[in-house]
């Protein structure tokens, strides 16, 4: 989230060095994804390279949901929930959405939030390895994934241990016999390093713990393999990579195998076996459903299933290539442009270990990122120290990567920005 | 739930008996809420007596929803999170249902399904009398609040006693100093019973217990009086007599004098003191921030915001009046069109004890509601016998009463629905 409306004043890189833009004018001319850019109703003169809480508006959204308002709601009425699929709805968008982390159908959810997903998800595991007393999250994981793992902890009887991915294997070496589950993320929401998914999950298996993976920072920017990879359970949210819209309705994965024995937390009659039935007790639903809690949002729901569509076709191994071009390009112009100036890259080289997006560090992040919005660069800033620019290759071209950095270095070398840092409790 | 596409074909009561049409049009002449029909887009032919998981469609949502499309998301984008309210928008949403239910702002928040935020209270609750191990529940109560109820005090070491409502005196004199909280319903939502809440508050509260109310049933329809009652917490869907439309998010209400103390379980990122501090521990924020959990669907509440502005100016008295006018005037006709053909009204005729609804059992009631539908009338059923008739004073007429009536008896006398019983796990 940004501290600034967003307006529209430049979205040029004439400034640039003549050998970074014919680059961007070359990488852009052989990018083969570039005609996706029309699947999203970007506003002239903007640069959106803002990962964080909301993508822009995918061009199938307002007639979807112009249609689901105005036909589904005001015309059919009650009788949607049958006619229109809105009681379906959470598994046909939880299966789109398993389209692209590698879930085969029939194993993913959508619905509430992130937290909610978060907190049934690390319940379910604690529940899967009753024996088990330690639940094993990143440090730097994002907040609400470390509030959630001390909340599931403190009410199951577990504990909390901190252990950076890099040093999992040690810690899996000598305590993972008493390991119930593994919460990561595969990319650190700072810096955009890219973890080893594969490895991180086979090491916790290998210590016969389970593995839950937030693929929020990663769904839709690059080919996941939940299934191939033996995943246990998955969460993510709809609104970063996945353009589905503010506060976009989350997922749940969980493996086929793991359903029969599923134990959620929030009983809603939404996962009962016979909904409408009535029934005194709660008996869980089989398969995923169980994973239903409460009635979703389905406007919202409706919005994030209309911006998936704009995936349709799309190869994810070509998404990943272009995503990787772009920050590979975006820290080529950094090197060039933005070091000099007092800027760090914070995100590796390394494109193995980069996911997508560039995080740079300067002492005045905050008043840097709101005079790039006032240009019309919509980028973002985690505190204390750190601009974050997310690429998605579905819509990023190389020149607006080129347009953002030779911006920001106008900025600076011109101290064009307010250096206070924000006030406590600013929505950044 | 219906399991019948709306269609439109009749909406009149001409077969009616002329006394009966007589009187719906004297009491529609004089109904001074008349014009309040005009907030709503009901679509021509339709009679909209379905109480249950969608009102009709306000006339404010569409534009509302077009502006937080297209306007918010796609051009203003991630800074509508500042310019356009999107972050306070659980709290401001939360105070709008908090004016109709009696609660001074600052108490309640909208977000999540009804399921989660009956979660949230249910474990609030326990939380806050910690010696006491009995969680009353309704056992007419809705499958959600009693699936629920099981899970927290499956979760919290309580054990939950099943005492209707007209036991709970009885019950809390021989128990009550052992009861930790109260959950019930104002309503039951298969008779439409309305039960004491003043009353049952007050006998909660004199045994030591909080008092937790499910105002899915109520709020909207009747005058509440939360902080006047000195009611603990409450809760409530977003979608009945709200129209906030399919899955609304819900709300939650805490008394203010509880709100140092209130914990909850799903301590998400957007209920910490500094949401954008990423501070390694869980903080809660004062007040009932403290109640937000993850990041809301807001394209979803900006559609329930939308439709609240259906109240602006009613007052709630005069819509408790003409809704008793409407079920009276429904169980009149009842009584003279349906009960010679099998119907029996199971809703109380005694005024005080009626909420929004009149629910009439017969055992073909599947067939006769889908039967109805097929004719333009809306009304639910609830298994295994009932026909629900929720009226909406600001929408509803007596004429709709009749013409529901007397389509219901012209089918019943026809025998022109399918007897046949639901599949199991139909929609309905």
């Amino acid at each position: 989230m940004t501290t600034t409306p967003s307006p529209r004043t430049a979205s040029r890189a004439d400034g640039a060095p003549s050998a970074l833009r014919e680059s961007a004018a070359r990488l852009d001319a052989d990018d083969a994804l570039a005609h996706l850019r029309d699947r999203f109703l970007l506003p002239e003169g903007v640069v959106h390279l803002d990962g964080n809480s909301l993508g822009p508006l995918p061009a199938a959204v307002p007639p979807a949901l112009t249609d689901a308002v105005t036909r589904q709601w005001g015309t059919d009425l009650i009788g949607s929930w049958n006619t229109n699929g809105w009681w379906e709805a959470p598994l046909r968008v939880g299966d789109a959405v398993g389209a692209l982390i590698g879930a085969a159908p029939g194993q993913t959810v959508a619905g509430d939030s992130t937290s909610v997903q978060l907190y049934t998800a690390l319940s379910a595991a604690a529940a899967l390895r009753p024996d088990r007393p330690l639940l094993v999250t990143d440090p730097g994981h994002f907040p609400t994934d470390r509030y959630l793992a001390d909340a599931v902890a403190g009410q199951r009887g577990l504990q909390v241990r901190r252990v950076p991915p890099h040093d999992l294997a040690a810690f899996l070496g000598a305590e993972g016999h008493r390991v119930a589950v593994v919460s990561y993320s595969p990319v650190d929401f700072r810096t955009g390093e890219l973890y080893d998914m594969e490895a991180l999950t086979r090491a916790a298996h290998d210590a016969g713990a389970l593995v839950l993976w937030d693929l929020c920072h990663a769904a839709g920017a690059l080919p996941l393999r939940v299934d191939d990879l033996g995943v246990d359970l998955a969460v993510g949210c709809g609104y970063k990579f996945l353009s589905g819209g503010p506060g976009a309705p989350a997922y749940l994965y969980a493996a086929r195998r793991h359903h029969a024995a599923l134990e959620t937390p929030l009983t809603g009659w939404n996962g009962h076996a016979d909904p409408f039935g009535l029934s005194r007790d709660y008996t869980p639903a089989p398969g995923i459903s169980r994973a239903r809690i409460g009635t979703p949002p389905v406007l919202s729901l409706l919005a994030l299933e209309a911006a998936l569509t704009a995936f349709d076709g799309v190869d994810l191994t070509r998404v990943r290539a272009k995503s990787l071009s772009l920050t590979s390009f975006f820290l080529r112009c950094a090197d060039e442009l933005l070091t000099p100036l007092g800027f760090t890259p914070v995100t590796p080289a390394d494109p193995d270990r980069r996911a997508s997006q560039v995080a740079l560090s300067h002492p005045h992040a905050h008043g840097l990122v709101r005079a790039l919005a006032e240009r019309g660069v919509l980028a973002d800033m985690r505190a204390p120290d750190l601009l974050r620019f997310g690429v998605n290759a579905l819509y990023t071209s190389h020149r607006d990567v080129l347009t953002a950095a030779a911006h920001l270095r106008d900025i600076a070398r011109e101290g064009a920005y307010d250096p206070t840092p924000p006030a406590a409790g600013t929505v950044t």
